[in-house]
Parts: C-alpha cells; structure tokens; sequence
C-alpha cells in the first residue's frame, strides 16, 4: 500500500504510526486482559497472566514472553500509583500492511493503559438490572480475543433498554454468560454457572467465586439455566475482574427475590473479598 | 485511563495518537470495504457504497455519511493514480476510553490505504489449491466488520497445508464460503452456491458472477453443498473484489475435475470480466 489517508488527510504509507497498520485494528488480531488491584495490591496476576498466555497460544502469536508482559504491567502499576487500579493490556500479532496470512517474524504489538477503577458501591447495594440477548459470538469464546463486536452490540442494546449487563442466550436457548460478565444464580440454596467450555470464557472472577462458595460451604451446581429457570431464581448476580460480583435484582421482566440483593450473593461477595487483601 | 503504555514506553495517555484508543482496535467496532479497480476505472463503486452504507447501519454507526467516504475514496483513487488499485478503507466508530457501551456522539474514524493490486495471472492460468475449516465465526457474517480473527486463523491455516484460501464448513456440516472470498461449484452443468443469510456475506463479485452467468446462460442454484458434494464437483471456483474469479483445481485431497482450470468456469470469468471494462 502507497498511501494512507485518515480522515480526510492524504499521507505516505510510512510516514503514519504502525498502530494504523496493526493487525489489531484490521482483523482483531489479538488478545487481552483486565486486572485490577484492591487498596494497592494487584489481584490475581499470576492467573491473568496465565489465561493471558493460554489465549496467545490459542491464535499463535508466540513470539513474546510472559515474563515481559509481566514486568510491564508491574512497572506501569507502580508509575501510575492508584490504589484500585484497572489495567486493559493487549497483544496483537503487529502491524504489516494487510494480508490475512502473516509474516511468521513479525513483532508483536503491546498496549497497556492504567486509570482508576470507578467506585460501584451503589450498584452492590441496590442490585442491577440485566437482559437477554442472542449470543451472536463466534465458536471459541474460551479465548479473551479483540473480537468483541457481539459483546458491544450486546452490552449497548442492553444500556439502551435501561440494563446494566445483557446475559447472553445461545442457539440451544441456554444462558452462557454476561457480554462482559460470568452468570450466576442461587436456585434453593446452590448456585448455579454453565460448565466452561468453548463457548464460554475462563473468568478468574468465577473461578474466586466457586472457591468462595466452597468456604462458605455453598454448593456450586454447572448447568445451563434456560431464561425461564434464571427469571425464577432466588437470587442472581454477575461476576467480571473490575467489580467482583454485583447482585441482580431485575432479569428482564421478572423481579429476582425481594428485589433487593441476596443474603447467600452478598456472603458470596463477603467471602470473595477475602481473596483480595 | 491516565498512563498508557506502548511497548516499553510509559506515556500519559493525552500524548498519544487518539488511533490507540480506537474502538476499532479494542472490540473490532468497525465496518470495511475493499474494491479495486481495473485500467483506470473504479470497479462497481456504487455496490460496495451501498453494503458499506447497510454494514454500518448493522452495527449503529450512523453519524458518517456515505457521500463524504465517496468523496474520499474518489480523491484517493485519483491522488494515488494506479491503473489497477486496490483500495481498503473502514470506518470504526471513533476513540475513547475503553467502555462497552458508547458515548452517541463520538466522532467516527476512518482509514483508508491504496496500493496497486498484484497481478494473479499464475492462479488462474493453473487454478489454486483449497481446504475445508470449520467455520467459527459469528452469527452475522452479513455484516462486513473488523472482527476478523476465525477468518485470518483459517486462512493461516490453509496457507501452513499449501493452499491458497480456507473453504469454512458450518455445524451442520455445509459450505457457507471462503475465508476471504464466494465459493462455488459447478456440477452437471449448474453453477451452484450458498444462498445469502447471515451466515453469507452479500459478496459484490458473487453477484456479477451470478449475472455473468445469467448471460452465458448457465444454470444457477442456490443450495448449500457439503465437503462430499463439492469434492465432485466438475468444476470449482472462488470470487473476491481483488482476483475476481480463481479457479480451484484441488479440494482437500480431491482433484477438481482433469486437475486444471475448468472450461465454464473460464467463460464465466472471460463474461465477468466483461462488466470491468
């Protein structure tokens, strides 16, 4: 390609920023991951980290070393100082003028970016609003990839409908999980998440909330729940990195419980929150 | 966000190229085009205005108008000045914080890159090589957008066994298309090939192949094939914007017909050609 143009400026190809020329941006071409710290302590960096090397393999990018990423991500916390950090950083297989197929030599491009995580006490206390959606995505949603225009799609008709997270609903009519978010539901006492598979994404936030349902001695049931059994449960929450679990009071039309926050999803929380000091 | 970080580089995130915090390069929230033209003219401008026009309509970017990416790709055609151009460009819906759910009233992005299409002549004077891969994509392939991964991973794919494109299969065991390109076949005579649905995309060349067709009066029939089917066929090819029509001389293991480029096949692209001039 001999010349670019961004907006409405005609440039040479070499004289824009390779960022323009990331795959990333072409094909999504690339892998992510969320962490947080709470009060000045990152939260499961080593399982971050270990998804974040399961999804490089996923769509081979392997010519970039989990130590690095590691230390950037310690280096950019410590510069940044928050206390309740978010941090996004990503991974793309580098930039080249587009071709589906790739130069095997090509190096990786790196993106981090720090701010402040966002207080969300109000949403834990009054519980949130959620609604279905088609689960639009594709076949290998086990990986944390750029491909997430059904999830935005998602998310966004959601927002528009007053919600605060859409809960997917696949082609066998069975909840998977949230666009950004694990599903939960608590049916007589046990709590209730579909069974990982390929079309569902290792949460680590769900992986903290099973240990802690096991220390609160909760009993933890994999199934697929139809939209029907979910609007019937006797509490619901989602689970994501940045806000732990936040309880569900609204599955579309139906009211969940009392409409307020569950006692076993809040002992959950209580219980989950100890993994983070 | 306050710190950014690329590669190594600590930055604040105001420094940098609003291009990194493109929602194209987070989610893939963006729509595409490629068209080319042939001896100094534009080919079928208007067509692949008007899908571009439906992509973004699909994925709610509505605040660009279709007159101005027009405009643009005119003054680029013509800056550029390549009697065969191959012309990319995409609009995604603009650069902010990363966030899900998106402000109204971003400001879309658009790029585009113009270079000079390769001369393919060895690929239709001996036909290609193809492969079968599971189609993993999403559920709206009618949508031309930046979400790309299962096609790249594919074609890679097919690249690493010595072909040239990836023939997606679907669940229930039926060719949709090519990673990159329309798939068709010809047995007994008839040109065959998916109907559109949104597992298709609308493909531009599709529909000149299927009015080249109409005028060298070979039969159509819109049906899905499975691997098996097309394995027979007498004849295969595939159709993209850049190559036009490319015969295919091998499927999987199978030989497509005496092992070269098929003789209706070359009269389809000698009447397809036709509409270039």
């Amino acid at each position: 390609m001999k010349l670019a143009m961004v907006d409405d400026r005609i440039v040479p190809c070499e004289e824009l920023d390779p960022v323009h020329f990331d795959r990333g941006l072409y094909f999504g071409d690339g892998v992510y991951e969320v962490l947080r710290s709470y009060n000045g302590k990152l939260f499961a960096l080593d399982e971050h980290l270990e998804r974040f090397a399961a999804s490089l393999a996923a769509i081979r990018i392997t010519n970039i070393e989990i130590g690095v990423i590691r230390a950037r991500v310690l280096r950019a916390f410590e510069t940044a100082g928050f206390a309740n950090a978010k941090i996004y950083f990503h991974v793309t297989r580098g930039s080249e003028p587009r071709s589906h197929t790739w130069k095997p030599d090509l190096k990786p491009n790196f993106f981090l970016a720090i701010g402040e995580q966002v207080d969300h006490a109000d949403e834990v206390n009054k519980g949130i609003a959620v609604c279905t959606h088609p689960d639009w995505r594709w076949k290998r949603c086990d990986i944390k990839s750029l491909n997430l225009l059904p999830n935005i799609l998602a998310r966004q008709a959601a927002a528009d409908r007053g919600c605060e997270e859409a809960i997917l609903v696949d082609d066998a009519g069975v909840i998977t999980e949230g666009a950004g978010s694990a599903f939960f539901a608590i049916l007589k006492g046990a709590l209730q998440t579909a069974p990982l598979s390929a079309n569902i994404l290792p949460s680590i936030t769900r992986h903290f909330v099973t240990k802690a349902a096991h220390n609160a001695r909760v009993a933890v049931e994999e199934r697929c729940l139809t939209p029907e059994q979910a609007a019937a449960a006797d509490e619901m929450f989602i689970a994501s990195t940045t806000k732990g679990l936040v309880p569900v009071v609204r599955f579309d039309d139906a009211v969940i419980g009392n409409g307020h926050p569950g006692a076993c999803t809040l002992a959950l929380l209580a219980e989950f929150l100890k993994f983070t000091v």
